[in-house]
């Protein structure tokens, strides 16, 4: 049995505690695993008073997060205080630079500072993990700068936010609308009081960032993803998307394309029978499309204190096994620093979803914008009549350039007979 | 840049020139990767004659592969000849002795022989990759050793053979007979002349070895485990499945229970809504039950030349960056030998088909038999009416013991009234 590997946690919210009931309760398995102890030895939070779930007899106390980045009995530091900015990025840098392994859950500051912190990790040669950043308990970190390491990727997408996929699930089984949704599930505790992280796409962004730079190898650049939440989605979206064999997810994609790598996070349309359809409720789900082992697909729980646990404490079995690899994949001084594709150059097929006033020419007029713009239609939906009040229109387009989709939107939804801003959702072709 | 990793093939099949095609063709992409070149030297093959689709210009050639044992000029041995005794035993086990590294697709070899090759890997301090051997592109060995290492496994199931997961689909999909799917199967290549392997539940089972040395750190144990193959699946069965509420798949599933560790391979009715029952066709998917990380699943292509040699290379990627693990998770020293849980044990439920006598008495008389054995009813399927003639009698069980439901079947098989040998499939539940 090797030495022990000293850990100092920084943040005992949910995620710190379930790390801490792990390392206690799985002490002789991990040790069987690793050949060595991994032992917690010190912790940090702002309240030492508050009741926790789990014993912390024995252990330092640190009242500043910061103080474990000096301690010299530990090797690896667990920041689980989470923000971009801050006392974690000042322990994150700290613990590096002081030759301290560092092992993180904030997708946040690594979508915003990656590329720094991992230059400074490799200089003093410790490692920098952060399979708990994106998606929890699935371990799609591992199997993309390991695993998946022999391919060119062609495209990553996935579901990376448990919350608003809960909402769209359940928007998709109830027929309720978007707001009625997002009341409940935070009264369940489901969602936060300020949803906005979630439904307004910003933590998926934060883990789609983090997923393109090691699918393709450069720097995250949060900076340069499109993002779109899902509060604009209507219950007449999900039940028209259900009609066109479609389901709607928040996704994130990247993929590198003629103008550049493309990342976007918006709500998506994909096929029902698509496996990336069927990731329901709170899961996560991630399809990387590789070169030579084609198409995998990884499912699992994206947060809570298990899944996070577990995914914390692989790379603390990684670290006391020894690994030591390019935190990004790629040595960090060799990151590329892709070309950023301008949205206006995304191809795909998009929904459209119109209110216009039932009159005679109304179609012909939006049919004549459409073809103007070389967009071609795929499928139209106009059944209700009721002449000379509101009828909603849908329809789908074959591929088409989003510069040419957003052009013939705009000049639609001038037309006097559209009666509302016209409703456009991507669809994502699996 | 460091030093080059010197590869020699052994085998050049369908997986060896796929291995040599990525080798050459993403060599820079491998490099960047692992920070030096993976440099193929040398390969073996029986005919060197034979026209093969890859380049092998300017490389070493050994008429017996197991020259490549001793070649002084290579670092990593792949072995892709395949067997379980014979050449590629043989080449394993002198490449580890010499002190050098192997990787193997071989899941047959690995089965039978996998601790004593771990035990020599560990013993010369070299690795010995075996990722290519489960799952093809799936990275699932990494996922148990690494991604999930932090977890207690409750129970590993999956579908671990493209060839009988293709024809029970298409057997799903149009209604037909297995011999009948089988033969068109084996027509378009699906399937080898000799099937027996894919069908008769070998090879999966081979891979269910190793998949439950990893996640339960015991030795491989082939003998250990139950296998039924999928001939005896009728189309009636696929029918009544459906019209249950279930899909017929062939699944490995172990788990831990109190008689030891349960191993089994056999067809399986699963609910359709279940992530498991949506892997269709030629794809392979993994279910990973985690007390931390809960349900993960893993899911892609299981075979052929890309997703395999995908494998191989991860697994040169990783000696490349000086991953040095215990082969199966935990050193093998400390390997344990679980008792095997003996099939009477097992607990589940089950469906059952009857082709029985249409008369009065003979429902009651069966029912008798299953309450004689504690077995109780679930469902019932009792259609078609033909006095006098013979008609199926369909049912499902609630949670039973195999012990139970075997001796149940014995008896009603000996009733007069039954015409033919009860089937009967087991049914996993998520």
């Amino acid at each position: 049995m090797g030495e022990p590997l000293r850990v100092g946690i920084a943040g005992l919210g949910t995620v710190g505690c379930g790390v801490v009931d792990l390392l206690q309760r799985n002490q002789e398995l991990l040790a069987r695993r690793t050949g060595r102890p991994i032992r917690l030895v010190a912790v940090s939070a702002r309240d030492r008073g508050r009741p926790r779930p789990v014993a912390l007899d024995g252990l330092r106390w640190h009242g500043d997060a910061r103080a474990l980045a000096e301690d010299p009995e530990i090797d690896v530091v667990c920041e689980l205080i989470g923000g971009a900015e801050g006392i974690a990025l000042e322990l994150a840098r700290r613990t590096l630079a002081g030759g301290r392994h560092l092992v993180t859950a904030n997708k946040a500051m690594l979508a915003h500072h990656g590329a720094e912190l991992a230059r400074l990790a490799e200089a003093r040669e410790v490692a920098l993990g952060f399979e708990a950043a994106v998606a929890g308990g699935i371990p799609i970190v591992k199997a993309l700068r390991e695993g998946l390491a022999a391919n060119r990727v062609r495209r990553i997408y996935g579901i990376l936010n448990g919350t608003s996929n809960y909402i769209l699930t359940v928007m998709r089984e109830s027929g309720r609308d978007f707001a009625e949704v997002l009341a409940e599930a935070q009264a369940l505790g489901y969602a936060e009081a300020d949803p906005s992280f979630d439904v307004d796409g910003i933590d998926a962004a934060h883990k789609l960032a983090l997923l393109a730079a090691l699918a393709f190898g450069g720097r995250p650049r949060f900076d340069a993803i499109h993002v779109e939440g899902i509060r604009h989605v209507a219950a007449a979206d999900i039940a028209y998307a259900d009609e066109l064999g479609y389901r709607i997810k928040l996704l994130g994609v990247a993929r590198m394309t003629e103008a550049g790598l493309e990342q976007r996070l918006h709500p998506c349309m994909v096929p029902k029978d698509a496996p990336i359809a069927q990731v329901e409720g709170v899961f996560n789900g991630i399809v990387v499309e590789g070169e030579d082992a084609g198409v995998v697909v990884l499912e699992g729980r994206g947060a809570g204190a298990g899944p996070t646990a577990s995914a914390v404490v692989a790379d603390l079995i990684d670290i006391a096994r020894g690994l030591r690899l390019p935190v990004l994949g790629v040595p960090a001084a060799m990151l590329a620093d892709h070309r950023s594709a301008p949205m206006s150059t995304h191809r795909g097929s998009y929904y459209i979803r119109l209110m216009v006033v039932d009159r005679p020419g109304v179609l012909a007029d939006i049919a004549a914008v459409l073809r103007d713009h070389e967009v071609s239609i795929e499928a139209l939906i106009q059944r209700a009549r009721n002449p000379g009040q509101a009828v909603p229109i849908v329809l789908t387009s074959h591929e088409t350039t989003e510069a040419a989709m957003s052009a013939a939107l705009a000049r639609i939804g001038s037309l006097a007979a559209v009666l509302e801003p016209p409703r456009m959702i991507r669809i994502e072709r699996p």
